[in-house]
């Protein structure tokens, strides 16, 4: 039975078929509203409420005074592989890699010895917000803030954390100075030295960082680069070995953007709980993904086994060094470490940010800043399009970087040197484990505008590589 | 023989005498130059001269728009006693007196809750400085610090180094969030779990909380009210204790504001050097001295067995939370884990800082600030005379706070609950030790105004003593 299609449909029908036939590339500029009037003989309107459709549906992508776009949604590029099963735990060790990239102040800029570009408003208005709340400031230069941080902030956080699931108070955060200071409190808080800690690999390279400091033991549990910790290996593990406490970033997880499904985020808490298990939830990405807001592993965390750590740095300011943590059984232990190692966190700063919140800057910004992430990354994937050298990445659909797979003789250590002589700053798959694996792997951000001088760098990475 | 003086010095020495016969009390307004004049028949500029010489030896002070004061150098109080010789290294655990304290944000005023003081001229320059950084952060608000901290900042603070005898190069020091976390850092790197510290007693309870935290043992050294730390005693316990570290305040150290001489320090460096010990110098309150500012003890540090700490809390703003150390030969280890625990501190907070510095704010405010503070002590110790209760106390010449010795049968401890209901907050002996002793001592601070609220403050503590 042929039904006769409203025209706008018929239209849209057409076009994903197009699409899906491969008539446009990912990424591709769609022909301009005019053109497919001219082009199918439909009005305006029809082709507008087409158009409206497919990217509802998240085929294409509306760029402010630039048409629509080719959706990157589904990648065109096959996702790396997952990683094998985990050995048994060892102790870390590092390498000098990692403090060099830090050092350079790096790791999320192919360039970051640019730093040309202006600061959007949400920067602007941020720090007339801090401004005032200085000259405000009145006798309080006098006296420490309270150890768990301004109360105004924390409430503004507690107002996030409700909208992502998370019925949270205010008394429930303390204010730290940035998520790797949450993450530091919380492992000193819940291990003992030679305690073993499962992370997921590829994983943050600072928390590796943390464990060698630590003297902590790591078990590394592969990732899928698309939904994240392997649930079934981490269940293995825990049945073999004595793990005290897993740190894990549920939505849009560095160095892949993987996004952990809400089963595997109820059997993480489950096990958890069977095997007295401390979550250590680094949730520093979760406000940036540009399609959704993933709810917390905090928000379902009904026996308070989570610790929520996270910060500004992402997604706001890398200069703020503001960051919270919300400890579940260990809140009190946590607050207590963070008043004896460092008495307090700025309140003035704190009352800045607070209000920069409250006046609805930070929403603002958020809006702007996704948008930017998701052009950017769009533009990265097609970048990475025309590099002559076969790869799989990520598709991630929040975060700030996606994850590369080369062909196995390429070590992107040894690239990662030679490209510094250039002064590009890569950043090495093998940072993202201790196994040694994924030393053909990169991590490429999208943090920064593509303007020239980064594409051109991005463009000069394949000849390097051989 | 006779000899006719001068009549300058012949006026000088009668005022002497007098004053040393007690005429006027320490702290008592000497008559004005017109009664002078008036009452000895000599001229304005003899008065003056006379008035002048004895000034600068310290018998008398001149206050602005109020004349000339009995000098208090010399307190009218007897000093209260050294403690005893140490017993054994001991596990640390600290009251819950020490949190509540820190809670309540007080610690260095009896009313923390009025907080009216109208900021100085030199923390507005300062906070206009901060917001002058903030304009000018352009892009850098995308890149995390150095782990150093700011270029500039530690310039400036190795400039100031060298004013007190220590040749410092800027690359020697590493910001941090405060002078606690210094310690903190230090403590951290030096010692595993169980190492024993030498601390002065009384000293500083933030250590103490520190040596809890990091399951430290503590050997507790009796330290002088007016020279420090005791050089036998120490010397005493090296020989007879493993010990790792020796945490010492050498220059205005809290809680008795005394400052260690130059023979002891040199001593303190050679025992470091002969029992391969760790000098944790804190040296925070080292720029409040108003007759001198002492060399600190970095200044003969041959060895490099001194981490300096210090920070901006006591002199400038509690609320910038900017410190820095200089760990000697354990700088890089202490670099490495401020990059792990918390990445880096806010730039634009030490550029900020630093053009305050730059630009003679930070260098008219410590002028203007010491002055404040010689007063406020002599009127602190003008209104202790008043007291009805026999007491001993410190005489400063620095730092924010005396040590006052009451009668035995009094429990600062108890008085501490009592006052608190009254909204007074006082600061009881017994944190200052984990010893149990100095229980009816008790610090109290000059650090702010003495307007009539904390006047009738401090005049109210002697009827809820009993």
């Amino acid at each position: 039975m042929t039904v006769d299609l409203p025209k706008y449909q018929a239209l849209e029908n057409t076009l994903r078929k197009s699409i899906e036939g491969g008539r446009w590339r990912p990424g591709e500029r769609m022909p301009s509203i005019r053109e497919l009037c001219n082009r199918y003989g439909f009005s305006k309107i029809t082709v507008q409420h087409a158009l409206q459709r497919l990217e509802a549906q998240g085929l294409i992508q509306a760029r402010e005074r630039s048409g629509f776009f080719v959706s990157l949604g589904q990648s065109e590029f096959e996702p790396p592989r997952q990683a094998a099963m985990p050995a048994s735990p060892k102790p870390v060790s590092v390498s000098q890699v990692f403090q060099d990239i830090m050092t350079r102040s790096a790791a999320f800029d192919l360039l970051p010895d640019l730093q040309s570009d202006e600061p959007p408003p949400g920067i602007i208005q941020l720090n007339r917000s801090i401004g005032r709340a200085l000259r405000r400031q009145s006798a309080s230069f006098q006296y420490y803030d309270e150890p768990a941080g301004d109360q105004a902030l924390r409430a503004q956080l507690a107002l996030r954390a409700a909208k992502r699931g998370w019925k949270a108070e205010a008394d429930q955060f303390c204010i730290t100075a940035g998520c790797q200071q949450s993450l530091f409190l919380a492992l000193m808080v819940v291990c003992q030295s030679g305690d073993v800690v499962a992370v997921e690999a590829p994983g943050f390279y600072g928390v590796l960082q943390l464990l060698e400091q630590l003297e902590l033991k790591v078990i590394e549990i592969p990732a899928s680069p698309t939904s994240g910790m392997d649930m079934r290996a981490l269940e293995e593990s825990l049945q073999v070995w004595d793990i005290k406490a897993c740190v894990v970033s549920p939505s849009f997880a560095t160095p892949t953007g993987a996004v952990m499904p809400s089963e595997d985020r109820r059997r993480l808490l489950e096990l958890a709980e069977r095997h007295d298990l401390a979550i250590i939830e680094d949730d520093i990405y979760g406000e940036s993904g540009w399609f959704n807001t993933p709810d917390s592993l905090k928000a379902i965390d009904d026996h308070d086994r989570v610790i929520y750590c996270s910060s500004f740095s992402k997604i706001l300011s890398r200069d703020l060094r503001l960051g919270w943590v919300s400890g579940g059984r260990w809140h009190r232990s946590i607050l207590q470490l963070k008043l004896t190692s460092q008495l307090a966190s700025s309140r003035f700063l704190q009352q800045g940010v607070a209000s920069f919140i409250a006046e609805g800057g930070y929403a603002s910004h958020l809006r702007r800043y996704r948008q930017c992430l998701r052009q950017q990354r769009d533009h990265l994937v097609g970048l990475l399009g025309d590099w002559p050298v076969p790869l799989k990445a990520t598709a991630p659909q929040g975060g700030l970087a996606l994850w590369v797979e080369l062909p196995p003789e390429i070590d992107t250590l040894n690239l990662y040197a030679k490209t510094l002589k250039e002064g590009i700053v890569i950043t090495p798959g093998s940072l993202f484990s201790v196994s040694g694996k994924f030393s053909n792997c990169l991590r490429i951000s999208f943090a920064h505008p593509w303007n020239e001088a980064r594409t051109d760098a991005l463009q000069r990475l394949p000849a390097l590589m051989f």
